[in-house]
């Protein structure tokens, strides 16, 4: 299922590199704290707690079409969103002297860095600048932290996956999901709720969903032990746990859909309710982040039953916000999405309805029943589990033969084989369109309840959906970055054949504010002691040691983190 | 090309008179002015103008698009209308009893009745109930009139289209264009410009553009002049009109595409402009509708440049709108869309970009271009034509055959044709996404400026978009209403072998709060005298004489309106 995500990435990724190779002017100058006006503190904040949002996928289409299934089946005539609407923002990635390179059309990782942290970036990048040494950027989670509230990350997706990982964890590349959940260990976030668990154990055997991504055999349960966490795996745990300081894994990789989930996964609502359980312990105030994590899913794959059905979740933990806030009176909530995902349209074909009827009946989601597909051999197995899970007993000859052929874009096979099929006949029973399995660049709602609505009222970029965001409870997202690039460097590197990393020399020795001159040979004679260096793509890496010697300052390179710690 | 636009509608229309054989109380309730908490008077009215501008198919990606083509090519960074968004409103057609059958998604007719008079109504009916014998329901251009405030009309459409229709004009059906204009003679608009001179000249010989669509042989220029307004045809005439009332007619159909209109025609810019200039001698102030009204158009035709040219000429109108409420300061401006059109998508194919430089080189409209392809005979034909209007010099073999086939849907020819499958390439190439020729059910977007913005911030649906223009500038629409329907009903009718008309007898006893008995051979016995009618489709039709007998009302059929006058 992964690498599906990705695809739509290829193209940019691959820029990236390309862009990489150039310094970019704009980019460093959008980092630097002293541009900013922003001055704000504690003191004068309009909020004391902060709750942000984030449907991930969750375009306008999506909401419009949550809403008339609410009204079609459960009498609601509307979202707990509708309540709080108060504006849209821009989506596209990269800022606008290279947005182009980077294609207007946004990935959840540059999104969720740019309504995290207030800074447009590339394509696949978390948190960090567009350079070939990036700096990092502080998110509002991190300013939070620094100055002294508690702070939580909550998603139905892996818990490293991009929009959670931007707001506590910097990475060039968002696949890098054993250095973001590395980083998490040390990032202070008091209540981390989601899947991935993945990303955090050793082996098979030590993981409770029998599965592992950590070929380093990293064990990183027991440092957040260490450090205070209580870690808990299903909806018992977490509502029994009293910790000060959670880590909950509900599922080896995302949690599962609404439609296949178990009794034993606490829902986004309840995850929300014990998260600020927990937070509101903290006399500063708290700021928590939650995704709807698979809304975004649902669309890549065009399923439509289950992207209503994660939006009505996500819809309910949006309820115990504002009740919550409501009541509290000091917390403003913040809702947006990072994008579109799978160009979808209520109706099609020129005709203007929705059989609502052809998708409710679905009792599973496509996945799921496209994992059945995949098996069919004949006909009648097409024919018997399409009725099994959808209540279709008639499907003609001619779409079984577009099940079984499998889901073809552009003549080629598509990624989504069956499933993709699948839910072309469900599209087109149903009259939902879809332009895709990727994302589209439609401005995104923006929703706010609290002081922070006025500051998010009307039409803006969503790099200033961070900015209302840190204002609204007196963060310096400024100061927050500034603590950081002190510390971390996050550069391109390659590994030699002997296994040790090398760093791009040039680039490194500019990012140090400094210079260096290479030999033709890739070496480099520094205070009379020679490194030796390899070529890559006309580009000479040298290793760590050189820079310390160049610089003066005791480097490390942080494996487990992929980062360079500043001393 | 007209009927292009009504393809959607069949479903609808058809279910129309399904419905319309069952009365609606729903709807009759919420048409009956003592239901309304709304008593407002000009004296408490927070503005005393009103703008109202409509993009029809303007929907969320059509904005976002045009915003991204001008940061692209104009270094523009945001449109006129990003300054003042406030909301989204629903867009379904019907109310909540009614609208599965009418399909959740809207046409522009039951969308323009929605926003324009606050009732919501059928797919392609303009501002009357969804009953047999239908009622009329007022708009806030008719409720402005009434209570001595000036009024206009503008649109790139036809006039007598459904958008301005909608707001000074009753009919069952939005194709009977003629008898909307027979209604504007004494609707008392004081300005109405745009195209449709068609609907207004007795032959081809009488029209400025050698086109005529009445049949019936009847001029209404001439009731127009006698009523004192001042007929003007293009640009210049219209900027050197001093009259106090104008009748701009600057097309036989609609306006031509930006793309394709030559220097006479005047802008949506310079016609509100010149609306402005007459409407604003009027002491007690004005309320002016404008429609862009091929926003839709292009979008039906899956034009993509088109879209974007349209909805920058609409954005140009918005800025002159804006202008002058600043200026003036007792003006309110409102702004949104009827619906989505053609399924756009920004992005597709899962690649995370738009290649705007493909469609930014096209230099005619759609509908030109594939006027000439239909003419192709081979290959090189299609090549030359391409090549002449977009600068694409490299079609492949597969896209040249692709065009030549003419579009297809399902397997089916489109009516769209080589049109059809000329925009297709284009999309594909350049990553815009389609999902068909009609409307969807997405929310559309709410701007507003000065004291109306407060009345429609956050999500709501489109019939509060009336309310709130009603609100600010304190018109009595149920007044308007209750008026209207003193005056007129809009009967379901046949017309017998002699050109007779008849009326459903039922229906139209009980709309006139009588009742009747037919006896088996469909005729009537009224106080000794027997009138005879004819049964269709099981329903008995009488002529009118027998309703004046039944009531003793001297009832009168206009048969150019195509209404009732009630005496």
């Amino acid at each position: 299922m992964d690498n599906k995500f990705f695809n739509g990435l290829i193209v940019t990724i691959l820029s990236l590199f390309v862009l990489s190779a150039c310094s970019n002017e704009d980019s460093e100058a959008s980092t630097d704290p002293a541009d900013s006006e922003q001055k704000t503190s504690t003191e004068q904040a309009e909020s004391k707690n902060l709750i942000v949002l984030i449907g991930d996928g969750m375009g306008p289409p999506q909401i419009s079409l949550t809403r008339l299934y609410q009204q079609e089946y459960h009498d609601k005539d509307s979202l707990a969103l509708d309540e709080i609407l108060v504006g849209t923002n821009t989506t596209f990635a990269g800022d606008s002297t290279y947005k182009g390179e980077s294609g207007v059309v946004t990935d959840s990782a540059a999104a969720a860095t740019a309504f995290g942290t207030g800074h447009k970036t590339y394509n696949g990048a978390i948190s960090v600048t567009n350079e070939e040494v990036a700096k990092p950027v502080a998110s509002i989670i991190e300013a939070a932290s620094l100055q002294g509230k508690a702070t939580g990350l909550i998603s139905t997706a892996r818990i490293t996956h991009a929009t959670p990982a931007a707001y506590a964890a910097h990475v060039r590349l968002r696949p890098m999901e054993n250095a973001i959940a590395s980083q998490y260990v040390d990032a202070g976030v008091d209540v981390l709720l989601g899947g991935g668990e993945r990303h955090f154990v050793p082996s098979e055997e030590e993981s409770r969903y029998g599965a592992t991504k950590r070929e380093d055999q990293v064990n990183l349960i027991e440092p957040f032990s260490e450090n205070g966490y209580e870690v808990v795996y299903n909806q018992e745990e977490l509502g029994n746990a009293e910790g000060d300081k959670l880590l909950g894994l509900f599922d080896d990789s995302h949690i599962p859909y609404n439609l296949d989930r178990g009794d034993t996964t606490p829902s986004l609502a309840e995850q929300l309710e014990k998260a600020i359980e927990v937070l509101d312990k903290n006399d500063e105030g708290f700021v928590l982040m939650l995704e709807g994590g698979r809304i975004d899913h649902a669309g890549h794959a065009n399923d439509i039953h289950s992207i209503i059905q994660e939006t009505i979740e996500f819809d309910e933990a949006v309820e115990v916000a504002l009740d919550y806030a409501k009541e509290d009176e000091q917390t403003s909530v913040m809702v947006t999405a990072d994008h579109e995902t799978g160009g979808l349209t209520i109706g099609s074909h020129g005709i203007y309805d929705v059989y609502f009827e052809v998708f409710k009946a679905i009792e599973a989601s496509s996945e799921l029943i496209g994992q059945e597909l995949e098996e069919a051999e004949e006909d009648q197995d097409v024919r018997d589990i399409v009725e099994n899970y959808t209540g279709i007993d008639n499907l003609t000859d001619e779409e079984v033969d577009m099940i079984l052929a499998g889901e073809e874009v552009d003549g080629t096979p598509s990624q989504y084989g069956r499933e993709g099929s699948f839910n072309a006949v469900i599209a087109e029973r149903s009259l939902i369109g879809w332009t895709g399995h990727g994302h589209t660049g439609v401005d995104v709602n923006v929703y706010a309840y609290g002081p922070v609505a006025d500051l998010l009222a009307g039409h803006s970029d969503n790099t200033d959906f961070a900015k209302a965001g840190a204002e609204v409870v007196g963060l310096d997202l400024d100061a927050a970055t500034k603590n950081l690039q002190e510390k971390y460097l996050y550069p391109k590197f390659i590994q030699n054949r002997d296994g040790d990393y090398l760093f791009p020399a040039k680039a490194l020795a500019e990012a140090l504010e400094s210079e260096i001159e290479v030999n033709d040979d890739a070496s480099v004679e520094i205070e009379g002691e020679t490194f030796q260096g390899e070529e890559d793509n006309e580009e000479v890496y040298l290793p760590l040691e050189a820079f310390s010697k160049l610089t003066g300052k005791d480097l490390t390179w942080d494996q487990l983190s992929e980062r360079i710690v500043l001393p």
